[in-house]
């Protein structure tokens, strides 16, 4: 067993999984459900999804989609229709074979993702060109059987958006498609801190019914990859399999091209594993719960003052829109709630004592430096929001100069090798799935994405020497 | 078959069962999923839930809970641990018995509701006084399967939310429950303008495994009782069962008391039936996508600066607060539009011709009294919010009035028969279950609680002439 610090978690540097498992059970993210592979999203751990859904929300509304709920169930016959998806989900899927005391006609399947049954109605719904596009999300819980769960990574259900448009033409579509990766980059970048690669998957790692797939590539602090989310475009796949059909102002029938898209909690992971160090985790201030905590200091007789005047800065600190705690707590030591909080990720930690009081001041510590400033009162809170911006762009940045720091260019398989032992290796790809397969055999690495922002670029592909196919280098990386 | 108005929905007045079955599909509020019984929720529908769950979290969290997730599947092993729980929900149960390719050891309920599976975690998290009270929320889809759907009424999947919490004594669980009630009455009332009757159940209407339930009870405008709300007191009933269990300041361990309570998207449908008309929804405006839709008019020449003048309008409102929405569609009438935004329940349409622009003003049109009221062009966006405020009021007011006009106190069965006929009869039991399946043999009806407000009153019961419990009258209806 790895040896664990003070504060009972094994350290990152020695255990990366050991140290991920321990810390969201220690911080209170979330803990395993009574099912195995299921999990229990804590307050903490849900208060960060709720500001992370929040501003994903706010920007999907604001590009003209709405929010709709549909059904968990799904008859068996429907997932059967559309060839590609069906072999890919049904490993994954949970049965439902009885209900109302009886045993069911036909089984039905607790969605794994609901391109079926959204189809199933919007085929009843959509029937002219002035009816698309459609452009819908919903806001859900999906069921993937897993055999190797990881809280937030792979749990047998997952919370998620996942968004489902249907179009005249390819080209709408495909811009949807773009649209949706967009504003999951903003998110991930602007609110997580989380540096992404975005581009499209190779066809053996796209969706399971996609024509194309583009992806959101974030590398963990372990150098592997995470797939932040992804947006597909579905070409008439779905459409011809449901019957998504429209009249066009010509008066042709035609089948609409559909998208989809999904961001889930495993994005809570991804924070984690970016930003989290040897004494817990680091939380970006835009998605954490407590953006700031106080911890009033002081022996039982003096400590009320302290209260009162930690209680009027956090009062302060909320007109100026800052989320803070007071760490009220009289049980525990002011070094166990330091510890505590640190643990937690809380960007910063004001510690307030008698000496700090009768200066007028307070000390403000930051979480990712162990800065600690002294302060007058006064300044505390009228520097704060500048102080959490400057916090977010410093772990955005750091986040991306340590990918920086482990992406390397590969043009031999040996240097890819080497390159994803740590990190991700930019190589040309023939375009070849058996060339793939070589690559993962011998590296344990897959090509993420063909990134979006790479440079145009022609060579010699990595496993075979064939030319390379995409017309840039691909990222490869080993992925969660 | 009813006739139907020029609409296709049948009039309330002639089959209001019709008329609600016809209006959901037509208003696009919800549609049927493919598996008989469930739902999708259409994003007008969806709406009206985002803006009544939204003030409603607002209020969950403002009485210091905080949100959590707790996962859809739970042993079928843990809900038969508390007996009279298991006994009401088992009729009801979807069970998942293959999963991953294989058939699962032990069957898996999807939740009906989740007092089991968060039993078994508040065991986990609590050990002493100073874990306590926990105070948590969840939104979540649950599963009950349904004989006889009716959609928002009674659906297989609904969404609801579900709090849960755990005290050391039963005077802080009793009190929890009653703070839920007051939020559920504040959303009902303030919210969706649906006056409600607050009080205890009478046991045989408790929920399985409850010591008290408090429900909110309404009357739609077919004079039937719907239930909006339920919170209960658990006991120690559930703590028994799982074990939750803490050790006091005095160092003895002792059971918690727990409370749960739950509002449901079920409420959509009491909105409907609570307000709506021969003309469709008729839809408060704090809960309303759209409180304002203007309805630009002209032939296709003049309508260029109708339309400039109707988007500088919706932005004017927008400025103000108001939700509001121009209908620019150039393919339907501006009668067509006018029918459409009534059966839909818009508050105010805001008509806008060539003839209004040259006099600089608008007719603005109340759904509720269909009055034309020609307005100066500033002063329509300038008395809006006022005029929305007027019209929240109006509904509550109309439907209290509605519900006084259908009350009447019964001292004999036939009273109660005829005041339940048509809607709520006020009256005295004695407290035997014996009592109240003779009335509701006989009228339909059934206690729908023990109003809160009632006045302290002593009498006799209505079926059996005993002397009556409760110490005042219980209200009767027949419910949905």
């Amino acid at each position: 067993m790895a040896k664990t610090n003070e504060r009972g978690i094994t350290p990152q540097s020695e255990d990366f999984s050991a140290w991920y498992n321990e810390l969201v059970l220690r911080a209170e993210l979330a803990d395993r459900g009574p099912v195995r592979g299921t999990m229990v999203i804590r307050p903490y751990g849900y208060r960060i999804w709720e500001l992370l859904s929040g501003e994903l929300d706010r920007l999907i509304k604001a590009t003209g989609h709405e929010n709709a709920y549909f059904p968990l169930f799904i008859p068996e016959s429907h997932l059967r229709r559309e060839a590609e998806h069906v072999e890919g989900f049904s490993p994954e899927l949970a049965i439902v074979t009885h209900a109302g005391g009886e045993d069911l006609e036909e089984p039905l399947v607790v969605r794994p993702t609901s391109e079926t049954v959204i189809g199933e109605m919007y085929a009843r719904w959509i029937d002219s060109y002035r009816d698309l596009p459609v452009k819908i999300n919903q806001w859900a819980n999906v069921v993937r059987w897993e055999l190797r769960p990881r809280l937030f990574l792979r749990t047998t259900e997952f919370l998620w958006q996942e968004g489902h448009t249907a179009h005249a033409t390819e080209e709408e579509a495909v811009a949807e498609m773009m649209v949706a990766a967009d504003f999951y980059q903003a998110v991930a970048e602007g609110f997580a801190a989380m540096p992404v690669l975005v581009g499209d998957k190779t066809p053996s790692e796209r969706f399971a019914g996609a024509v194309r797939t583009v992806s959101l590539e974030a590398m963990m602090r372990d150098g592997r990859a995470l797939q932040a989310a992804t947006s597909h475009y579905l070409g008439t796949n779905f459409a011809r399999a449901f019957g998504i059909e429209y009249t066009g102002i010509d008066g042709v029938r035609a089948l609409c091209h559909t998208s989809s898209w999904g961001m889930s909690t495993r994005m809570i992971g991804g924070v984690i594993m970016t930003h989290g160090d040897d004494r817990g985790l680091v939380l970006p201030p835009r998605i954490a719960p407590h953006q700031v905590v106080v911890v009033p200091i002081g022996r039982e007789g003096e400590l009320g003052p302290v209260m009162a005047a930690a209680e009027a800065l956090a009062a302060e600190l909320t007109r100026t829109g800052v989320r803070v705690h007071v760490d009220t707590r009289t049980h525990v030591s002011a070094g166990f709630k330091f510890n505590e909080w640190e643990l937690r990720g809380v960007p910063v930690r004001i510690e307030l004592g008698p000496r700090d009081l009768a200066a007028g001041s307070a000390v403000v510590v930051d979480r990712l430096t162990g800065t600690k400033t002294p302060l007058p009162m006064a300044e505390v809170s009228a520097t704060m929001p500048a102080r959490l911006d400057a916090f977010q762009t410093a772990l955005f940045d750091r986040a991306r100069d340590f990918r920086e720091a482990h992406s390397a260019t590969a043009d031999t398989l040996d240097e890819l090798a080497e390159a994803t032992a740590t990190g991700f290796a930019w190589a040309f790809l023939c375009g070849d799935p058996a060339c793939e397969k070589t690559i993962q055999e011998r590296t344990g690495a897959t090509p993420r994405c063909v990134p979006r922002d790479g440079a145009a670029e022609t060579g010699r592909c990595v496993a075979c020497g064939g030319p390379a196919s995409y017309g840039r280098r691909l990222v490869f990386g080993r992925a969660y």
